[in-house]
């Protein structure tokens, strides 16, 4: 999507040296537009782990970039020696951030295409070339599909308000900045924006890392998207007045059956949408559906993170980027970081695919070679 | 309620000195605790204006003080002189915060008491001052009365759960900061506490002005009370995996038939506890009951307020209290203050009278005097 009036992705080769990977530094969002050179697996590990880099399809397609220059800078004496060199760092790649599923599988996939190249290092360090774009330019195709199957959801209500604004409100941030483009929940807005249909969107300020206060309102302003930041406990009451036509979010695992895990509070905003009769759409690539879980609520286990998310903010002071202490020094606090949506209260997934019920049926039908003989 | 194991209310005289009436600046808690002397009327507008105190009924206390020094301060040349120095100054009192309810209906009283005194100046001064002290015992006494009625709730579900903690959630601050003693939704807490009830709260951080994490959590501690701060995302997460027993929120406004007017985000909170059977009650002194709206969600007006209370957070940094922007520059918010939770929603209202069912027929039963003929 555009920054500045221009077009990005949030990973790429510099354009005169395909030997340095440059991305986004999201740390200093949405205060410093700042790129970063990345030229060693080393410098590709601190920024996923260190989070200059976040989101499911973004972490997945740095890690693809990170084995690729794992391959271009491992000894080329002996056959043994690069593919121990290369592995080393695919170790080390991993232990980043150990519950990212793309993480490892992005990996993998790299170590796969390069053993498939055969033992010829130059051919290993081809195939590391073009898994490393494949993975990135796949991210990106599936949002781009997701966000054309699901701008017609959004096409209908503008038919039905004749013009007045479609007015969508999201959680956290799916958007552009977790995948290589478009997003997943971003990526209908985005399209409908470019096709000139008149959405504005009610951002959650999602607490406590208020990624969407920093994010997903930084990447829809930079692209031109109308947007409305909010706390994330006014979503009722515009439902309740009528100025919510449709709740888009994305999903970090939804099972097989429509069970949707996703940033703390979206469950909040689905019961909302149910009681108002606003429809809830969840926005995901299938890599993220669970074929294994049948209960949302009881299987997926939900992540307690440091409860210092919860207690210091910070933002930007008028000497720079300053943290501060929001609530008694010694009161206690806790830091869920999911919550699960059962699916009786999601409307639709809408997939790379297609859009489909949140049921076992549906989600089946839309891929059928997952069913179990 | 307790300070550094000390009994304070909100609003007192100086001991050695009734001539000055002492507050805690609210402003600066919870990182230091201020006791600040009020000697004129000018001192207490701006201390009401500028929000050094909040909270129905703490508005209506010092407002009643107010009118105390107003009496303490008016010529007493002439009666003529005298009543004209004590009006302007109920003029000056009421412009604090024209939508405060308690307001006006405490400084009316004082004219009323001063009024009903006689033409005697010592007289009316003495009605002022023994008119402020009433307007605050009272405000105390239907606290603790709500408490006294909705401790029953929580003591019942102590005995079911045989001795392992009872976890109330509540949203905002209507707890004793906002009031003179005990508060609203607090008063069952303290006086379960005070019992020796094993009484643990999930206090909603309250975004955007995190009265929850800044007020309702400094209370607690000081009174010594179990507690943790959350992010108002997470309170659906906790209800969804039996962490809750009991929400008990406040009011600012509570129509005859039983739909709540509270801080923005309550709605989300009831809908959650309805989704997982968790009992939803309101606290409210009856003074906070509208007898002429019956229909909350289309009638109770919803304050719009300045979208700074979104985009800057204030917090203790190394050097100090200091103010931080959390989202783009140039991106929009919007401060919705309140919502309004539907009767349907409301398992029952705790007032200073007892325990009643959110619907008309309940709560006219309680007050039988507000039927119309």
């Amino acid at each position: 999507m555009n920054v500045h009036g221009q077009h990005y992705r949030t990973i790429w080769l510099k354009e005169d040296d395909p030997a340095v990977v440059q991305i986004i530094d999201q740390r200093q969002l949405p205060f410093h537009f700042v790129v970063e050179d990345l030229t060693t697996v080393e410098a590709v590990a601190a920024a996923i782990q260190e989070m200059h880099v976040r989101g499911a399809g973004l972490i997945g397609a740095t890690a693809g970039y990170g084995m690729m220059l794992a391959a271009f800078h491992a000894p080329r004496t002996s056959l043994l020696a690069f593919r121990a060199a290369v592995e080393a760092d695919a170790l080390q790649l991993k232990a980043t951030r150990p519950t990212a599923v793309n993480l490892a599988w992005a990996v993998d996939r790299q170590l796969a295409a390069m053993r498939a190249a055969g033992d010829d290092i130059e051919a290993q360090i081809e195939a590391a070339v073009a898994t490393a774009r494949t993975i990135a330019d796949e991210d990106a195709d599936f949002c781009r599909r997701i966000g054309e199957h699901g701008v017609a959801l959004i096409e209908e209500i503008a038919r039905r308000k004749e013009g007045a604004p479609v007015n969508v409100l999201t959680h956290c941030n799916a958007g552009w900045l977790a995948f290589v483009d478009y997003g997943t929940a971003t990526a209908p807005i985005y399209t409908a924006h470019d096709r000139g249909i008149n959405v504005h969107v009610w951002v959650d300020e999602t607490r406590p890392r208020n990624q969407g206060a920093r994010l997903t309102a930084w990447e829809l302003g930079q692209h031109g998207v109308p947007h409305t930041v909010i706390v994330d406990n006014a979503g009722g009451h515009l439902m309740q007045h009528d100025l919510v036509d449709l709740v888009i979010v994305g999903s970090d695992r939804t099972t097989y059956t429509g069970d949707v895990a996703n940033k703390i509070g979206t469950y909040l905003k689905a019961l909302a949408a149910h009681d108002n009769g606003v429809p809830f759409y969840v926005a995901l690539p299938s890599s993220t559906i669970d074929w294994e879980m049948r209960d949302g609520l009881a299987e997926i286990p939900i992540e307690e993170r440091d409860a210092t998310e919860v207690r210091i903010m910070d933002g930007r002071s008028d000497d720079g980027i300053r943290e501060i202490l929001i609530m008694p020094e010694s009161s206690r606090a806790a830091n869920y970081a999911f919550d699960v949506t059962p699916a009786r209260l999601v409307t639709g997934l809408i997939t790379e695919r297609g859009v489909c019920a949140a049921s076992e049926a549906s989600v089946l039908a839309l891929y059928p070679e997952k069913r179990r003989v």
